[in-house]
């Protein structure tokens, strides 16, 4: 039976793995079970982030080191996630996932299950599109199936890295006579953010797959997955995708859950998140509660039409601060004042993540 | 018997008066009754923010054409505080306080009492110094006295406008052979403020005036006011102050209350001071509640040791943002989450005010 | 027969008219002869630049004083553009022009000619379209005319103060059954200055109107003006049009030339403008040579390939500071190295204003 | 016989040696012959700047696998220098430096020498102070010698890449009971560049020993190196010294020459730079020129008045842009307009490098 761990990790730099090799000789973390790092660097979170890169590479490396394989081989056998931007107070730090085998009694009730993996890879002219949206769905569902999630209201964070167009790979698509979706490479991000998380949304019976198409990825955002989790990166052409959720099939310790935050500073979805992982909480948790958190996980954005809760916010048009630096800030100091901790996980960028202005949140417990 | 109201004004840009000039025409703010006007403008909040400026010409102008009077008459009646930086989801906007006479019976319960004035000019090698404390706290017992205020413990938030040394000032005070307190014109402003604030803690005896010397100043940190919120500018040479407490004096609808938050995601401390102005809260404010809300006045500030609840986070060191910024966000953050809106009054830059990395958080209510 | 004059005025602040009161009190300015204000201001040059506002209205109000006019009246008289950014060296200031009737004998040599006007105010649906470029064209050609201009060739800068749109603005275009050029109110401002630009590039012959379409508006770069300067501001609704070349029916003691940057660091195309203004040049201009330069207007901006002479550089892919600040710096700073002072107008954003990457200069020199 | 190599190589990203490692397959340079990389990195050049880490992991990374040593054993043979900031138009790369031995006759003429050294370890109470001074004077005296460069006005650059204190290292010297020379980690990187500056200025007896103090250090702005190009760096507690200059000992086919640019935009030093390396220049470089230029180095810093010129620039109250990234654009624009080639390295921070806002420029041509 299979038992997932979730070990949160502090980092004194993008590059600093002191607290993660700690872990590791300690025992507390076990390399080779090591199925996905989630990091938050310190970077800006936009086009020239260079930190992402910076943790991935020592991650990598460090790992490769201590398996004695390649660092191609450990990218192969872990998913590496990294979201820039820790705006606020929020603290940078990786959160690791193990995964191991163990003898077990079938369990009473449901505990976190884990799955990861990558689609095929994708051609330039198929990022962005409805072929993505398809192969994201189809992965999602086998990868359910892997953790051994029964129900799709069992999964409640399905995190995916996806990949963007370059001027290089626009021009090998136009060699070949096809089309890409977009020809402006930042925005291609957001296209292939907001196709993955329809793959999702599809996946989990959240979205008809006969609404999606052209003329509805990144147009009609009503439609949307209350659960995916989605950011792009230049360093590869598949998606990696993580789906966690509850499953009897499970001897972990720890538990799930999500709910939807429908704007920035919604802190009851934050409370219904913890509430729908099993916490029981009256008014604000306890000091008590705030020692069964292992993460919580966050999209944030400024909403379309610069207003929250009808009150007009500068996010959208101040040109010395990207909108998404200023929203991680929020988000993040909502959650931190909820549960008294500000090393959290709250990205950006959330098409077809929730509704606009909003995102999801799913909270990692350790069960009672 | 006094009777204070206080109007929150929504601003669609730091020249916008549209909001402003529909409460006077529809009778809603009196032009004669304003005392104070503290907006929150939505520059950088930093050196090279002129919408401070443009906001209060803007206001300045408008009154004296509807008075009659000069830009400078009204300057001379009106307190103007404006504090940059809307970071996050703070919704910029101008509180405004009206004051004025009526016949009431004496009250049976303390209201909302508030009285501004000024000190008299510094000379450039006064400002940031005792001298400074000396007058503000003098000041501050006169303007608690006008206001009808009987003890220091009624006094719930005082704010001050302040001086700074210009390399104008300061070669001025050199000819005359006198030495200012630091020849760094954006340091001037953080003495400038720690005095004043100290001046405020010795008039209400939060401080002992033997403790503050040369040495203390912008050194003690355990030295500081719990009610103080002050911000330096260019365009004075005095300081400007409103005091704002509860009188018996006072046949206002409003009262008001305060606390002192000991980091940026202190939530309980914008409860108990919500509690502190007369609000019965069970975990979380209700809607009804939200509704008693006038606005929220806090300080905001990164601690110095660049951590929150033992989290490091990267404010202090971010070359890219001002760490003043991502404090206000977050503080802004936590208390719109409270309240559920995101028009509040959250200024950077608390020498003084308030602990390390907190601040002091006042709540202006209508009354049951 | 007109006698043009151009001051160039340093401001220690965009508030700051102490250099410009001096010049109208000991008489080099005359106030009432003033016919355009053009600014370089002190904020971002972006969405969220105030600056610009706040020295319309100081200056504004200051000359409403001087000439007993309202605010209204002045704006209808001269012909304010302020242009935010003054990154790297640049020093902020306005620069001046005064224009009255003096006697004089017909001049052998041309001299600056300059006139200033407006269109009619534009429909939303009109901003940014092909009635944009007609409107302009037609109102530069009378422009010239009324400068005493005689050919296209002797045009060496129009400058122009556009609209955009905004929310309310598309609201009221979308009630009448009209639709806009564009939905994103940051986009309409570059298809205003576009088609501004080519509305200059009309008047002049540098375009043939036939090429003009909806299809090419902000579409097909080879389309330019090499002297047009265009900036969109949210305050008006018509656009501002400053024409300024060389004729014989002018007893100026100054004159104007222009040549076309192809890129940010065309050092020899500075050069050209003032050898095209009759300045004789051997290498780099000598110290006295210096002192006959009144200012260089310029336009800057980011190669849409991320490329100067083949290098890649970083402006485009910039997160924390917007691609025209880096592109300003540069060409203010290779502009002040050729003339050794840093006060020079130097304008970001340039469509349809020269080639991609590059831009037009103007120099105004005193004769021999 | 030495022969000293110069290697510019175009990066497209921090972590992209796809350009070296092409000049290596092709014989172009010599892996083993690398005694330093000096690289300019797109961060901010500030203190979050991690792309400066990630070009030093990726280039010794890189060496390591193909010299078959450790990245530890790199480190120690190859000096690595990285500046971030690649502000305006300047281009991110690497210079590559080789040497090796080759039989020749004695050269005629002088030509590029080098050699690049370490000191030993400073302890943290060391770092910024005269100890500092004198043992960067020692070493670079005797790579002088080493280099075979006879005479002080034979040294044209002396790069230096100089330890910073941090918490733990100012709490080492704190339990030892020392004191180190300021508190602030951030100024400690002024006063260890600035003591590194002064040591060169001595070795080279442009300084008298005897004027160095603590006193003097960081204060007295008049002593100064005009050769020296310091930079600090949290990894390393010893320095990295890169001394270039001429020799007759050397059969190398480049040569190298400086000025003291006496603001950022004194053109006529950068020229004067080339003719001090044997360019024979009449107005600006040609064309043919220009294909000499191997690479420019250059410090670039804003002037403590805030002036260029007597101009007020706002470098250094703008709270938005570090006043190093606005200096970088206009240095590197300046010399990129001269030579058409906006590849070079500019580095800021310029303390006891040159005057107040101005800075040491070196250019390394290829010989006749």
């Amino acid at each position: 039976m299979q038992k997932v761990d979730v070990f949160r990790v502090p980092m004194s730099g993008p590059d600093d793995l002191t607290s993660f090799d700690k872990m590791i000789d300690e025992g507390t973390i076990v390399a080779e079970d090591i199925i996905a790092v989630m990091g938050k660097t310190e970077g800006n979170g936009c086009v020239n982030d260079f930190t992402r890169s910076l943790t991935t590479l020592v991650f990598a490396n460090g790992l490769a080191r201590r398996l004695g394989k390649s660092e191609k081989g450990v990218k192969e056998s872990v998913a590496f996630v990294m979201s820039g931007g820790t705006e606020g107070v929020m603290s940078p730090h990786a959160t690791v996932f193990t995964k191991k085998d163990v003898d077990a009694e079938p369990a009473k009730t449901k505990s976190l299950a884990a799955a990861s993996g990558f689609t095929r890879e994708f051609k330039p002219e198929e990022i962005g599109t409805t072929t993505m949206v398809d192969e994201v769905a189809k992965r999602v569902r086998e990868l359910m199936e892997e953790a051994g999630i029964e129900k799709a209201e069992d999964v409640h964070f399905v995190q995916i890295k996806c990949p963007l167009l370059t001027s290089d790979r626009i021009q090998d698509a136009t060699s070949r006579g096809e089309k890409v979706v977009v020809n402006d490479t930042y925005k291609s991000m957001g296209y292939s953010r907001g196709a993955s998380a329809l793959g999702v949304g599809v996946a989990l019976g959240e979205i008809n797959p006969d609404d999606v198409s052209k003329d509805t990825i990144l147009s009609d955002w009503s439609l949307y997955s209350s659960v995916a989790s989605t950011s792009a990166g230049i360093e590869l052409m598949n998606t990696e995708i993580i789906v966690m959720g509850n499953a009897y099939e499970s001897a972990s310790d720890l538990v799930i859950g999500h709910s939807v935050m429908k704007d920035a500073i919604d802190i009851q979805a934050i409370l219904d998140a913890m509430r729908n992982a099993g916490m029981d909480i009256d008014g604000l948790p306890s000091e008590e509660q705030h020692k069964r958190i292992v993460n919580i996980f966050a999209k944030a954005e400024a909403s379309t039409d610069g207003h929250v809760q009808g009150r007009r916010n500068t996010m959208l048009t101040d040109s010395d601060i990207n909108h998404t630096r200023h929203a991680r800030a929020v988000v993040n100091a909502v959650a931190a004042a909820v549960v008294q901790d500000p090393m959290l996980y709250i990205s950006g960028g959330s098409e077809h993540q929730g509704p606009d202005g909003g995102g999801p949140v799913a909270v990692i417990l350790k069960k009672d």
